[in-house]
Formats: structure tokens, C-alpha cells, sequence
């Protein structure tokens, strides 16, 4: 058998994250391989064409602050254009239908409450140090909640409740009563506050790509050329200090480092040998992917606009509680984006696809009148069912997994270094969390490389100096 | 290449469940074969030799109502005897030592808060239906808390909490603010109550085994000879409704079904051909392994019994932080085990063993005076560093996860069968919950696979009956 090759970085994982750090290891002058275990690019970024249309299967929008995926995308030559924001946003709650502006749908009296815990989640918040989740003040008592938890516990109203299990579904993948309080506080201060992180214009929603975010990904893997293998999961990782032999069904490549730019939840899917550090087995063990669906419906036109709606709307009954209009730049057809989540969501994943479709656009009807049910195209995509990413739209970590574990998501293990968007430490969870986590583990790898250079050229016993 | 060998069931884990299983299968006169990936039987039951003395490193302890396990070990030889409980009972808290009998330590007033805080998870843990945890009064709500956000909301007093965080500790493997409220309960009721699971004479500590737990897995793997094949990890199952080919790095075997006898976290470490539906992996991302440690200090004779100790103690300072005498059968040598867990845990985890020794002994010390910091003998074990038991003693699902996920633990999937002590109906956790749930998968088997034959020969398409 022949001497597997040798690069300076194996990149584990061809999402944003995985993506960017093999471009940037290249720019640094580096080499690469990057190995991804599904039979495209993108990891939890992915488009598709329906009815001739561009959809966003996985991430969509970016927002103000989030400059590092903005550069990157202008670099690849993909443009943005606006989020369609203007007229009324309409909420179906408690069977009454109702237009509003705004991010806060008009819900009577309880909105006073909404508002009160909407400023305390705030304010805590931003005790939360960035990067530093526990080392907040009170760390393990917030750790031992979760959010649903807290709520109840503030006597939050079930309108506020329901609201704020929305917010979680789409934000975290998951019901407010399944992830860390801490969490949720530290993720909110990485995007700057409540309002940056859900409103469209000012806020992550504000605009998408005019080519679809999965091209992105798409010309960064054909910069990166033959580098990039997929369709061929990394199975075993053997490592010692000095580098790593990288394992797949197909061959093998050894490297100086390896960035793992997968989910945390998706590093137990790899060996190790020796094993990794049990405290990091143990974190990959309580950070869960989360369960979000997505629901596109392509129409002749945008009708929803002639009504003077935004095509952003919030509904409580489901299976889609939050849509947005998603049309495509400079075309005429409209396209409906709907969120699917939660335990209706668990329910409406199992069904055929026919029947999902009858369902989510059944959703679309209450909030936009009949001609939600003639599309011209239909597509979903269900990220927890997702083999190679392990869930999406992020992993969320369980009450108590912050404190004990959080420090070892992102810190290497001899040649092993860690990317993908939860180890961001900014929007983390976001495409641009993804970008930036890309980027500082290339320049990890960068400095560990040197490092290791210039300790071995100063040392005698291997460059047997002089005495 | 070959046909691979067919046989009527592939068993996936050499654990006491697995093994259970195996035998149970193999008397209901199916053909079987076992794959265990660590190098030994036994899984998350363990013994080994210290100074000439059997210690168990996992699984110690059965008790009354535990009669599977019982029986099991009485059909291959393995005897009981009583768990020392003659004499005082020590604690040290606050940095006082004081005696005491019984389950409950002298706390002083904080006694009142502890009783009432018992008396509440009593009445509520007799609420949740065995079995279908999802279906108690207020289940989401439950599922929503973590333990130890629950104390906090109870009002639990500073010592109340720290008890219950030792409970924790050596019951899940985990602080009370990560585990389940509603696993917690759920699991006290398969257990008939705290007392139950907690006490030693009349609870779940009252005996142990004269050969060491192991040697039941041995003796048991013994019988089931060249079935069972160790240091052989399945990496991979493709399956249909027909049967399933279970593949490892030496070879593959046909089966027409599978027992897979893993913690829910270990069920992700093989790749399914087709995946498993969606929920079944959720549920497996939230149902993480237990963190505990167990030291081992072997002495000439069992000291403390002069002294008037029952070798039973309990510590707020760790990090061993409930000790047991563990002195061997009709044998002059003294044992005293140690529980070690919690975040002092996780940092003796890392140290090397010297430290880890040095710090477990002046746990004992602390207890048991300074003739305990001369043993003749000393081991421990990190299940926490386990890599092919995922964690030990067993797993506890992260708040929220038992309401959605719990019915994936033990449902089958085609012709994929689940066992495992987290499967089990009654004494989930223990290894009696192992052995019953070993039997209940063998027989659920003979039935699926009765069934097949039973329909396959009535199907005129197959058996081109006569019209």
C-alpha cells in the first residue's frame, strides 16, 4: 500500500464553516483537503430550485453586524437584496386574524407581559459574558433552566409562553422547555440583543441572496477545486501531537491538523484514536441538534402584496407558525417561507410528503385567504431528519450543559481544531457565526503549524545544533 | 466473497442486557450471535482483582424486588451476600463528622426542609404512570425543570439541595440542574420509591455478589461460547423489514433481527443503512451517559468496623462523597468503594491516577481516620471516560427530552429491537433493569419473527397456495 498524502489541514465537514476554513488556510498557504460525508457542499446551507425559483432549504437571511458572511458572499460575487418588508404583518392567534406592524404582534393585554419579559431576558442577557457563558453571574442556577422553565416560573402569561416557544423553535430547533436558560441569554447577547436577533429590517432577517445562500458555498468549493471530496464521510481520526491520519471509506490523508467543522452533536459520528478527552465526548453528548422544518410554496405572483401584506405573518395553530415572503429578486413569481416546529412540527415531520404539503399550506390559507392553496411548486426540507448535519437550524444545549461543558467546544485537542457556527463568538448559530468560526480556526491552525515549526527548528535535538 | 452467515438474531452489545437477551433467544431456540466492541463482556458491569481482592467497578448492588437479576445470577452460580451495615453511619458536612443511623444523615433543622421536599417527590414520582412518563399530569410541565431547577423553586434549603445533588450524582451520573424532573420521578416509581433506591437493608444496596457482578456476564458469555464475539464493534446495519446485515471491521453476519443492547447515546456510534427515523435519532442526541466514578482502596482488615462504622458515609467536601463497605466475602480483607461525581468529579477525572488516588484516600481519611490513607490495594473507574458505554451508571435524558422521545427508547424499528436497562419496564438504571430488559427484547423477537413466518406461509403469493 502506497503512503497516504500529506496536507497541511484535513477540513472535516463542507458547510460555511468548513468551506471558509479550508479558503482561508489556502490564502494563508496552506494545503487542504476537505472531506463531506453528504453528496453536496453547503452542511445546513442548501437552495433548490422550485417551479424555476430559488428556495433556501437551510440558512437564509443576514442582517446588520453580520459582516463576515457578507464579505465573504461579495468576494464570491453573491448579492443581497432586501427582505420584502413593507405593508401589514398579519398574526392568526386564538382563531382571530389580525394585521399589525412590527416585530410584536398585537395581543391585547398580554403584551404588557410579553414586554416585561421580553426586558428582563434583556437584561440578563446582557450579564452574560460573550464567549464566557459560565462565568455569568448565578451561571449554574440560570444553566439548571430552561427557558420554558423560567417562564413558568416568572408566572409569564401563556401568551407570552407561547410567543417565546415560537422564538425558540425557529431560533434554537427546539421547544423553549428543551434548552439551557444560559443559553438562550449568551445566544442573544452574541447577536446583540432580542430585537437584532428577530426583526427583518434592522434586524437577521433583513435581507438574503439573490442567488440563494447555498451558492455561497457552491463557489467557495469550486475555488477550493479538487480539494473538496463529497459523498465520502470521515470515519476514524487517528491523532498524536504531531498530526493526524484521516480516515474515510474511501482511502485515507494524513494532516498536520484537522479543523472539524461539523456539528457538536455529529463529532461522535467520527473514532478517535486514542478517543477524545471524555469532558469533550461528554459535551458532544448534550449539545443536540435542533428540529426545524421549512415549508416553500411558489405562486404566479406575490398576491399577498395586492392585499398589503408583508407576507410575514405568526400563527398559533400551525403546523407553520412563522412565514415570510420570500420571493425571489427581480421575477415575478411570490414564494411564501414557512417555519415548522415544536410538537405539531415532530408530528407534521412524519407524515408523506403529500400530506405535509396539504397541511403547510393549509397554514399559508389562515394567515393569506385561499390562494395560498394553488401553488405553482411546493418543496420542505425537514432538518431533523438530516443524516449528515445532525439537525438544524443549530445545536442547542440541554439545562446544565453550558457550565460544565461549554469550554471545550471550541478548544483544540492536540492537532484537532473545532469550527462550525455554534463555536462562533459572534451569531453564533448563524451563517455568519459559521464564517467567522471558519476563519479563526484557519488562523488557529495557522499559528499551531508555526509554533510547532519554530519549537522544532530551535530544538537541538532534532536540528542536532551545535553545541 | 462468501454469503455472510445468517442467524436468527444479531445481539449489538455484551452487556448484562445484551447477554440476557442472547440467552433467552438462544433458548427460545433461535440462533444468535453477539457483538461487543470493548475487549470484555459486561458493558457497563465490570470486576476486576486488587490486592487479591474482587472489586466491582460498575454495577454493584441488587435488592429486594430485583429478582431477575437475582435469578440470572443464581442459574449460572453467582452467589449474594449482605452489604455490611452493622454500626454507625459517618458524614461529614460543613466540616464536622458526626455519626448517625440510617438512611438520613443528622443535619439538624435542615432535616425538616429535606423530609418535606422528600415527602413532595414521593407523592409526586407515585403520579407518573410506569412506563409512559409522557402520559403524568402535567408531564411537559415536569419534563420542563430540571432537579435542581426545582429545588431551587421549591425553596429547597442550601443542605436539602447539596443532598439531593449527591443523589443525583450516584443515581444518573449527573448534578441535580441536568437531569429530567420528570425522568427523575418517573424513575423513583419503577424503583417503588426513594427508600427503595436509596436504602441498603430492604433497599437497593442490601446485597452484592460473592464472585463479583462480572462474573454473572461472564459465566452467562461462557454458555453462549463462540455466539459472542468481543473487541468486534458493528459499525454499520443495513435493514429492511426483512432482516438486517450488520456489519463490523472484520466481517458481516445476516440476521433476521437485530437486539440492540446500547445506552440510547451508543446507538448513534453505527451508521444505519437506512437511517433511523428521525425521532429515534433526537431522542438519542438527548439522552446522554451518566458521569460517576468509583474508587477502590483495599485494606488488611475492614478497620472501621472496630471502630463501629458501617464503612457507610456520606461527604460535602468530595471528592468521593458516599462510601460503602465492599469487603470481600469470608475473607479477613476491608473494601471501602467510593462514589466520586458531580464538578469536582469532572476535575479529578482529569488528574493522573497518583493524584486521583491521593485525593480519594483523604476522602476516606476524612471519614475513617488516617488508617485509611494506607491501603494495600487502590483501582478506580471513570465511566464518564467510558468509550464503548457512552457514560455509566446509566443514561438521564436532559429536561425536555422524555415527553417527545421517551416511546423511541424501547419501540422497535423493522426488524431493529432495543434492550438496554434504560429500556427496562421496572428498575430502569439497575442491572435487574438490564436482565429484564434482555428478556422482554428476546421474547418480542420470537413473536415479530413467529409473526413473519405465521403471515409469510398464509400469503398465497408466496407459498403459490391453490386458488
Amino acid at each position: 500500500m502506497s503512503t497516504p498524502p500529506l496536507v497541511d489541514v484535513v477540513v472535516v465537514g463542507a458547510g460555511l464553516s468548513g468551506l471558509t476554513a479550508a479558503r482561508r488556510a489556502t490564502q494563508l498557504g496552506l494545503t487542504t483537503r476537505v472531506y463531506e460525508a453528504a453528496d453536496r457542499v453547503g452542511g445546513r446551507v442548501w437552495s433548490t430550485t422550485v417551479a424555476g425559483v430559488h428556495v433556501d432549504l437551510g440558512g437564509t437571511f443576514v442582517g446588520p453586524g453580520q459582516d463576515r458572511i457578507v464579505a465573504l458572499a461579495a468576494e464570491v460575487g453573491v448579492s443581497l437584496y432586501d427582505t420584502y418588508d413593507t405593508g401589514a404583518n398579519v398574526v392568526r392567534w386564538r382563531s382571530q386574524v389580525k394585521r399589525y406592524r412590527g416585530t410584536v404582534p398585537p395581543l391585547g393585554a398580554a403584551l404588557l407581559d410579553v414586554a416585561r419579559i421580553q426586558a428582563t431576558i434583556e437584561r440578563a442577557a446582557r450579564q452574560v459574558p460573550c464567549g464566557r457563558p459560565q462565568d455569568a453571574p448565578g451561571a449554574a442556577a440560570l444553566d439548571a433552566q430552561t427557558l420554558g422553565g423560567w417562564l413558568r416560573q416568572q408566572h409569564a402569561s401563556r401568551t407570552a409562553r407561547d410567543l417565546f416557544d415560537l422564538v425558540s423553535r425557529t431560533t434554537w430547533g427546539c421547544d423553549a422547555d428543551h434548552v439551557s436558560l444560559l443559553h438562550v441569554l449568551h445566544y442573544i447577547h452574541l447577536c446583540g440583543g432580542l430585537s437584532s436577533m428577530l426583526d427583518t429590517a434592522g434586524g437577521a432577517q433583513e435581507s438574503h441572496f439573490v442567488q440563494g445562500s447555498h451558492e455561497v458555498a457552491v463557489r467557495v468549493a469550486e475555488q477550493l477545486g479538487d480539494a473538496v471530496r463529497t459523498d465520502e464521510p470521515v470515519t476514524r481520526i487517528d491523532w498524536d501531537d504531531d498530526g493526524a491520519l484521516v480516515h474515510t471509506d474511501r482511502g485515507s490523508c494524513r494532516a498536520r491538523r484537522v479543523v472539524l467543522a461539523v456539528a457538536p452533536t455529529m463529532r461522535r459520528k467520527i473514532r478517535f484514536n486514542p478517543e477524545l478527552p471524555a469532558a469533550h465526548e461528554q459535551m458532544a453528548q448534550r449539545w443536540p441538534g435542533g428540529v426545524l422544518s421549512k415549508a416553500y410554496a411558489v405562486y404566479e405572483t406575490p398576491f399577498w402584496r395586492e392585499q398589503g401584506l408583508s407576507g410575514q405573518g405568526l400563527s398559533d395553530r400551525g403546523p407553520v407558525f412563522i412565514t415570510f415572503d420570500a420571493s425571489p429578486h427581480q421575477s415575478r413569481e411570490g414564494v411564501l417561507l414557512g417555519f415548522v416546529g415544536g410538537p405539531q412540527g415532530r408530528a407534521w415531520d412524519e407524515l408523506p410528503e403529500a400530506e405535509r404539503r396539504v397541511r403547510a399550506l393549509a397554514s399559508f390559507a389562515d394567515l393569506y385567504g385561499p390562494k395560498a392553496l394553488e401553488p405553482i411548486g411546493y418543496i420542505d426540507q425537514k432538518w431533523g431528519a438530516d443524516p449528515w448535519t445532525g439537525g438544524g437550524p443549530c445545536a442547542a444545549p440541554s439545562a446544565g450543559a453550558v457550565v460544565p461543558y461549554y469550554s471545550h467546544l471550541a478548544t483544540p485537542v492536540g492537532p484537532l481544531h473545532w469550527a462550525g457556527t455554534e463555536t462562533a463568538d459572534r451569531w453564533s448559530g448563524f451563517m455568519d457565526g459559521a464564517v467567522r468560526a471558519g476563519e479563526r480556526a484557519a488562523v488557529e491552525v495557522l499559528r499551531s503549524i508555526s509554533t510547532q515549526a519554530d519549537s522544532t527548528q530551535a530544538d537541538p535535538t532534532t536540528e542536532g545544533a551545535p553545541a
